[in-house]
């Protein structure tokens, strides 16, 4: 038997027992003519002691292992001379009888601490030393936690959860797809699902009523902080439900969620806000609401003055930043780059700040009387010591987006973004539709199965831009932890939408036939909603990138480092599915 | 909102509930002037009731509904006059006030019935239907409920589930890989894992001590009943175990699955087999000891008699039918048929009686006297009634399966293989290699990574094809549910094994270099099994099949005839991919 107890284990109760223990050794040092070892393993860490008095060999041996050896002793449990209040088992130490090193260890090429001196790249490619340590793999122990609270809370009411195939057919429409060539249907190809969308749509037809399941979703896109070319989705469905249905039963398992795992009780049923709001008032579908800062709009108040840059807008809108009218000069020009910044693309900004007798001291004091510029800050509520920043432009969408990173910029430089603190809120209200400029046409900005708003279906025919889908969202802290919508059941409507989003009737036929087909015999109404596991274990771990949630997560390439993956494969795999690689010119 | 109540809930303590219920009709009839219609979802069926004389334009509606039309009614419940003691809601039926028809249907293609008419193909094409029967969403009920089980039972043990990746690299020892193209690493390729083996391995180099996760894998094999290109391994592993405490954790998952599934108590310890008394004493490396006949060889009894088929022979076997001796002549010709057919091979089959008198009588009876024979009789402890037949040949393993084939149609004929009968069984001391006669050279029996028996390590040097693995099977009623071994985690040993399996240094290094050097980093002592998901469920469901535990399979030409998947996909993927695909002259 390797051991009698684990790490994490002994307590003063356990004085004077013969144990057994194995694990790695964290750190070692001499004092005197004693030896101790810091063991290691999941569970935490115990003190072993080598006496050289008592045992000159024995504590020869324990001064000549290494970080991360792997070792099983045998000892007697003591109680510290002086103990240590930082660990459970800080109370005890082990009285060493018998050494045995069960493997030796290089020295790793970073330290095994909370805090090591390893840069990504070298963590990556060692990605198992990595995990030892316990800030990693503790975000994984939370995702474990995760994935049971929530299967508990589906389960209790009724869902069951069904594996859809990972192996299914290539559909255009969404992301990219990644492909998996046919050895025995030469020249054709599987595609791995960019979610169970229209499978788990067929249990509804098939009548499995409450189905979820936790899937592996793939998406063959250019990657950034928050996307993986694989990702989990905790994918759910629901018969005989409305959009009200759904957004009780999954804000139910959020709050099980943070209550389960974060010890936070939300009470309160979480804010709802219409896509058009959340637009207006935060230039954002996933708003922030941690902090307030809400737009205001000064189109009526600020133009008609001679200030060019106003008149010619068709958007002019600020924030009003509590307190920030301390910000100096220099602060200020910092924000003015920020929002000139290529990837957000302002072209300047307008500030003015709330002196303590009230009056407004704006970087336009002279298209703007005193008078128009109290108007201003009566619109915003304004108080002393207040900074107002605003921005204008010719895209209204365009504006509202550069204001929203301005307002989330001024959110973190404000201390106002705690990863603690937590703010739920549903968006609703989407539009069906919205256009691409890549493919000029309407696309459907949920998927083609979303339901439009029952008022709204006339408009299909008439105006499909304005037409509102029964889709929703949930945020949490400005990040999209997940969505869904009410579905289409209807085959014609369905057709119908098809052929709004540019498929020839022959298209939709080839790609979703079988889901139009499976609508004539009878489907349910039904509706759904994924959530994004990786974000929700990020957002409760309080992780910048879901990477570090992941135990073996791809890089920026697509590449697992430490796998080597992908590679070139053999000429004879390439030759029995009938493939032959040809690099392009400029590929590489 | 669509219901108040599921068609599975109402009791006789709901009566004269003003209800609402959706669902789909099963069935309809008129009698008198009324009309009864089973309402079916998922939970049960409600008979609801349209009577003419109170409201006659609503029944006439009611007449009107075809068979799975999708539909919401509103009324009262009322005890039935007629009480159906065959389903839980048989004594109430509902007095419908209001009805609305939220989907109609086409005449399904096949009865939605548990004896449904339709055949297998005309089910897959259509599952969506299929599985609203009740005999198939029960098996998927239970996988659900199976997975419930199994993480209970690993959760309770301290296991964290983690998730590893499906875009790993291709590792062409083993079965054939699924391959992935990979678009931002032009001309290389992901492969689908056949297991998550090496990263199970590596997460134990992270001290990860107790790790499982209920995991796709994915193989591209020639597929039969039992094997399909995805498929699902409950894969676990543990650090600082050796086999016992492997076996002991697992064999209490199969009785914790027994007990709260088929509430199945198994109180003993499973029985313990060596692989090669397996092959000595059934034919095969996963008998099924529902039932006896076990082997008995013959060559010493049997051989120098003049019989040159015997004598000729390397191996002569036989098994003991108890009671078979009524099989008459067209009986064993159809025996001897069965064992002369290409996929078994046997060149025949030689029998014997023993009659009420203890005589033998046998088809050889011209070769051996009584006395031999009675020697053969009291090798198998044959009684009078018995019936003993036997096989020989040349290659002696080849003749054990042979028998082994006879000996499961010979349970199967005398009714000894009962599905609700569960005999356990694990097969341990697998050989380390086996001879490929493809390859032209040892292959690992389980894979690369087994440990070999310490005591068995010299022979690694001297003769590997001697050498035992700390491998072991799981078996239940002849299936193999699963399998594991202590893994090696010693890097040079690993490097040895790699050697003995005919793999240069540098391809090893290629293709296992990541592992092999994780090993130098203080690898734990560590060892696993996987148990086989759809195997377990289908056992449990006494299924022919583990296509019907799986919600959507592929046909025997990997085929998923539903979506239609595989297909061709469109020339801009392969060109992104820098990909083409050639057909060979004789493909398709």
């Amino acid at each position: 038997m390797f051991r009698t107890h684990t790490c994490g284990e002994l307590r003063i109760s356990d004085v004077n027992k013969q144990i057994t223990l194995s694990g790695w050794v964290q750190r070692s040092r001499k004092m005197g003519g004693m030896t101790f070892i810091d063991l290691r393993d999941r569970y935490g860490i115990t003190q072993l002691v080598f006496n050289e008095e008592i045992n000159a060999e024995l504590c020869e041996r324990a001064n000549k292992l290494g970080r991360e050896f792997v070792i099983q002793v045998t000892g007697t449990v003591n109680e510290r001379f002086s103990k240590n209040a930082n660990i459970p088992t800080g109370d005890v130490e082990i009285i060493v009888n018998t050494l045995n090193v069960l493997n030796t260890a290089l020295t790793p090429p970073f330290t095994i601490e909370d805090n090591t001196d390893g840069g990504d790249d070298i963590r990556m490619k060692y990605r198992y030393l990595d995990l030892r340590r316990n800030a990693v793999r503790s975000n994984l122990e939370l995702r474990h936690k995760m994935t049971i609270e929530v299967r508990k809370y589906l389960d209790s009411l009724g869902f069951i959860e069904v594996e859809t195939p990972v192996l299914i057919g290539s559909t255009p429409e969404g992301a990219r797809d990644f492909v998996v060539p046919s050895r025995m249907n030469p020249g054709q190809f599987y595609a791995l699902p960019q979610s169970p969308q229209t499978l788990k749509q067929l249990l509804m037809v098939s009548g499995f009523d409450r189905y979820f399941q936790i899937a592996k979703c793939f998406r063959d896109e250019d990657l950034r902080a928050d996307r993986q070319p694989e990702f989990t989705q905790i994918d759910c469905e629901m018969s005989f439900v409305e959009q009200e249905d759904i957004i009780n039963t999954f804000e139910g398992m959020a709050k099980h969620l943070f209550k389960t795992l974060r010890g936070v009780e939300l009470a309160e049923p979480f804010q709802r806000m219409s896509w058009s709001d959340a637009m207006k008032y935060y230039g954002s579908d996933k708003p922030d609401l941690r902090f307030g800062m809400k737009f205001v709009e000064l189109m009526d108040i600020m133009k008609g003055y001679g200030f060019s840059v106003f008149d010619n807008a068709a958007y002019i809108g600020g924030i009003c930043a509590e307190g920030a009218a301390t910000y100096t000069r220099k602060q200020l020009d910092a924000l003015t780059e920020f929002v000139k910044r290529p990837q957000i693309g302002a072209k300047g900004l307008v500030y003015a700040r709330i002196e303590a007798d009230g009056t407004v001291k704006s970087s336009v004091d002279k298209f703007y009387t005193q008078a128009v510029l109290q108007q201003m800050k009566e619109a915003f509520g304004a108080k002393p010591g207040d900074l107002i920043l605003i921005l204008s432009g010719d895209d209204i969408m365009k504006t509202r987006k550069q204001l929203n990173e301005l307002r989330l910029e001024m959110g973190s430089q404000l201390g106002l973004r705690d990863k603690n603190k937590f703010t739920c809120l549903w968006v609703v209200d989407f539009p069906m539709f919205e256009w691409s400029e890549e493919e000029g046409r309407l696309m459907a900005m949920h998927h083609p199965f979303t339901h439009p708003k029952e008022e709204d279906i006339p408009l299909l025919d008439t105006d499909p831009a304005a037409v509102r889908a029964d889709a929703y969202d949930m945020v949490v802290n400005g990040v999209e932890v997940g969505g869904g919508s009410i579905r289409i059941h209807d085959a014609k409507l369905q057709a119908k939408m098809f052929e709004i989003l540019g498929f020839t009737p022959e298209k939709a036929e080839a790609q979703f036939g079988f889901l139009m087909n499976a609508f004539k015999y009878g489907a349910p109404p039904h509706g759904g909603l994924a959530y994004g596991l990786d974000r929700w274990v990020s957002l409760f771990a309080g992780l910048d990138s879901i990477r570090d949630c992941i135990a073996f997560p791809k890089n920026n390439s697509g590449r697992d480092v430490m796998l080597d993956a992908p590679s070139a494969i053999d000429q004879s795999q390439l030759d029995e599915l009938n493939l032959i690689v040809e690099m392009k010119e400029n590929s590489n």
